[in-house]
């Protein structure tokens, strides 16, 4: 029976956006920007305010990134859960990270709901099974999690974990693929997700380094940013090595390079954020922001992140293929 | 004595390149790109021949790169090291990864050259103390190691080991800053410097996705591509996680969320490159290339590289700050 349902996917028109904090309030602006309709609510006193004005920010720069389709949409504010859902065609749930209030929130929103409208929560911490273990149906319930800030990184990570259809999922990769995000399946349940992990097991090295003082923090951000960290954004870590194999590919990394590469894992570190290493972070990160306000650092970021797909976007278009 | 010696730095305007495969050949390009004379030199029988095919590519890209200062230097093919080094402000040696090779060139190199000449290695493998073994003047023999492609990639990882002068890597730290490179300094040796580590922790992790069937290989780097790698690319992973702690930043994230990340780093995997990873990675790396060729993978690269670059110079340059 519910292998046979169609769920709404790439003619979605309206959004209802639970929960509006700043990721809930940029998955807003960015649904909007693209034309759709949203219906949002939150339960802090000033939600409606504090959204508008977020959004506002969020349309800004999404106006400087440019790919409108047609008009923008239309923004509802909604006294309840369940007035924002009536209509809804998809729902981002963007509640704290407390996986009780998930539970109950998505329980309550599934019931509320037809059948084919696809629930996808902006968690980070919660694997999809979590999510869903309260819910009727809990096939259409599933992880749709963005990348800070989710109104300009175009990744979004689709989980349905064991209980999840895969109609649900292909029915989000379509809706958001159409609105120009990169969905990604993540094939299994694991904590991080995809990105998460590979941020983590970057950052513990990134730790080590400091930690054992081979480099400050500054310096391990500026071998980054003008290092590894431009190939990881042109090519991503594995076609890095497929470069570095020669004519070979990776194939031939692999064979020549291989063990080379294991004795490299089995040095890497392991540490802590004890004391010493936490002041040790927190003292070089005082160097590297140099007085700069979170503000300018955030504006920074924006710029830069608008330039770069604006670049990769104008790229990709004059070459004809992703 | 040793102390007291002023090692030539931005002053330089001759620098012999000793071994010419695609890393020499590359650096250089961009030396003669920055102004600079090149006296090379190579073993291999048509090494002058194939120098000047490389050293003409790479200067194609770094002409629409830009930055060059008054008129490209002059390239002078060498008949032996000896000949090379004569003259030399500086000294950047690429022989092949070959312990023995390495310290007995460089041993050679060391005592022909007045004391005020820094050598630099382009090893990625060998730390320091390794290649200064059999040298008279350890001191001036450094590691020097740039990050594919060299002639794009800013980054250069500035190494001394214990027995390498403060003042030699001063002199280089200058050299490469006065040129257009970003030099690191990286302040203990450690296996893979320091961008290879932070490389080889992020490519285990994404091995590890792929083994565990958490995503495919192409999932993963278009994950990256359009998620994490362009924070990294713009923010290095410890402003990362500074932009990620609310108005507190690094702090903060560090207070409320370092346990929750201690756990995601102890969920990390550490896979081996066996006969079933080996299979799944080429696979995944075949379906990734979609028989574009290793020219139009590496055209593709350089010229987003050549974008990226640019973006960010004038970026930093209305900013004027770093």
């Amino acid at each position: 029976m519910t292998q046979s349902i169609v769920y709404r996917g790439r003619g979605i028109r309206t959004v209802a956006v639970i929960g509006c904090g700043l990721i809930g309030a940029m998955w807003a602006a960015y649904f909007l920007h693209r034309g759709l309709n949203v219906r949002a609510w939150d339960p802090a006193q000033d939600g409606e305010q504090r959204l508008k004005a977020l959004v506002n920010e969020g349309l800004k720069d999404l106006r400087m990134l440019g790919g409108e389709l047609g008009k923008q949409g239309e923004l509802t504010w909604c006294n309840s859960w369940a007035e924002a859902i009536v209509e809804a065609d998809y729902v981002q749930e963007n509640a704290p990270e407390k996986i009780a209030l998930k539970q109950e929130l998505l329980a309550r929103i599934d019931a509320g709901l037809p059948a084919d409208v696809v629930i996808g929560s902006s968690t980070s911490s919660f694997p999809a099974s979590a999510l869903q273990a309260q819910c009727a149906s809990p096939q259409r319930v599933i992880v749709a999690h963005p990348f800070n800030p989710p109104h300009l990184v175009p990744l979004v990570e689709l989980v349905g974990g064991e209980r999840g259809a895969p109609a649900a999922i292909d029915a989000a990769y379509s809706f958001f693929e159409g609105i120009g995000k990169t969905p990604v399946r993540v094939a299994r349940e694991a904590v991080g997700h995809l990105a998460n992990r590979l941020n983590a097991a970057l950052w513990r090295e990134a730790v080590n380094i400091v930690a054992e003082g081979i480099a400050s923090v500054e310096d391990v951000d500026r071998a980054v940013r003008h290092g590894p960290g431009l190939r990881w954004a042109i090519d991503g870590p594995h076609m890095l090595f497929h470069l570095g194999g020669g004519e070979g590919g990776l194939r031939a990394y692999i064979e020549h390079l291989g063990p080379a590469q294991e004795a490299r894992w089995a040095s890497l570190g392991t540490p802590r954020l004890d004391e010493e290493t936490k002041r040790k972070l927190i003292e070089g990160m005082d160097r590297e922001v140099a007085g700069r306000s979170m503000e300018e650092l955030k504006t920074r970021r924006d710029r830069l992140l608008i330039g770069l797909l604006r670049l990769m976007a104008e790229d990709e278009a004059s070459e004809g293929r992703q």
